[in-house]
């Protein structure tokens, strides 16, 4: 017998940083004490009248109010030491029996293209984190973060799914951010603007940034007809660094 | 809490026709008469002791002896309705309450260049069966399945894992044939021919067939040295039909 959790792993690109929605988790002694101070990814177990999909829902649902959310199930965690760390039995512990099973977690991506969303979840501290600055994680949710940042590179050098974290009218340099910030990396910028100039599907208009203190750049979005139409020339690739 | 099962689904080809390996399963009333005969992927629940991906290797080395294959989780199966079926019902009846409970499956699927292996479970009836043939499968298996196969061909379409399946030297032909057989079609045979020609990493030989009734075809073999290190012309892409 073991218990099922659905762990989501929501990114958000705030125009700058790829982040990641992580939840605070406090480690008491008997006496309420504080011991230590971590975090988690935001998830819970399913409960017996659901889906998995519908739990990947409800969980960011009852955190976030946002509904409809694309999710994407990437992997299933069920090492017999996942939660064999000595905080984390101490904090499982706090919740009897339940927890007292094996733990099996299926894991979720989601992709935010802004980090200004509402918290509704008031029992918990529960904010963004900039993905590679992150250190003190619960379990083995370092484990299901590497994979997620696997699978999150791997479809972006294969789809188009990087439009899906900007906004329908970008310019090249928020392009290029969110590129450096998912490889976590630097590129050379010229070339960037090259290899994106031959990209058909990104389609160059007639309209600048607004409200900028600089010299505002010219706008572009991502044409999915064309993208749809060339798949022949670029093979369904998107962009591979 | 839940039962955690683990599904295997394992592809051969016989340098024909793409195969999955299914077991019997007999439906029997109480007094024992057969009532219905469909079949499974090859599976079992995880054992308390085991991590899922050695439950993966377990099951299939009881069933075939074969060790250390090359297993890739795809996805996990948990929807509530999966095993609601009369017949599965009435089956799992037959092992008390253990299955009462929810199972979720975690699915891996494997690829074996051959059908040539031999079956050591003999309690059950455990074959091969042409995976577009199949109508009659157990539970969700045919959602497993159809979910295998996207997988496959998305990874066939990105990584040059189609070799995995051919022999180490092979001729057009069969290439030829393992591309129809996973995707089901019919392709031109010159055009086929053509686009294999452009890949630098397919190394045409000095060697042919042998034992052969009709005039020998010249032998190619994949050469990864040259895949890697022409990955950036190919995008790390394979071959998109």
């Amino acid at each position: 017998m073991s218990t099922i959790s659905v762990d989501c792993v929501i990114f958000g690109f705030d125009q700058n940083q790829l982040k990641v929605l992580l939840a605070e988790r406090w480690i008491k002694d008997q006496e309420g004490n504080l011991l230590d101070k971590d975090y988690t990814l935001t998830g819970y177990h399913i409960y017996q009248d659901e889906d998995l999909d519908s739990a990947a829902h409800r969980i960011v649902e009852d955190i976030t109010g946002l509904e409809g959310l694309h999710f994407e199930q990437f992997y299933s965690f069920g090492d017999l030491n996942r939660l064999q760390k000595e905080k984390d039995q101490r904090w499982l512990k706090q919740f009897g029996d339940v927890f007292s099973e094996r733990v099996i977690s299926v894991a979720y991506y989601s992709l935010l293209p802004s980090t200004k969303i509402q918290i509704l979840d008031k029992d918990r501290n529960i904010e963004w984190f900039p993905v590679y600055e992150i250190e003190n994680l619960a379990y083995d949710h370092h484990k299901i973060l590497d994979k997620a940042i696997k699978h999150l590179r791997y479809r972006l050098s294969h789809e188009p799914i990087a439009f899906d974290l900007l906004p329908k009218k970008f310019t090249i340099s928020q392009m290029y951010k969110l590129y450096e910030s998912i490889y976590n990396t630097k590129y050379d910028k010229r070339n960037f603007r090259r290899k994106v100039s031959q990209m058909k599907f990104v389609v160059p208009l007639d309209e600048y940034q607004s409200a900028v203190a600089n010299k505002p750049a010219q706008l572009y979005m991502f044409s999915r007809d064309v993208y749809e139409a060339t798949k022949k020339d670029h093979h369904g690739f998107f962009f591979n660094y």
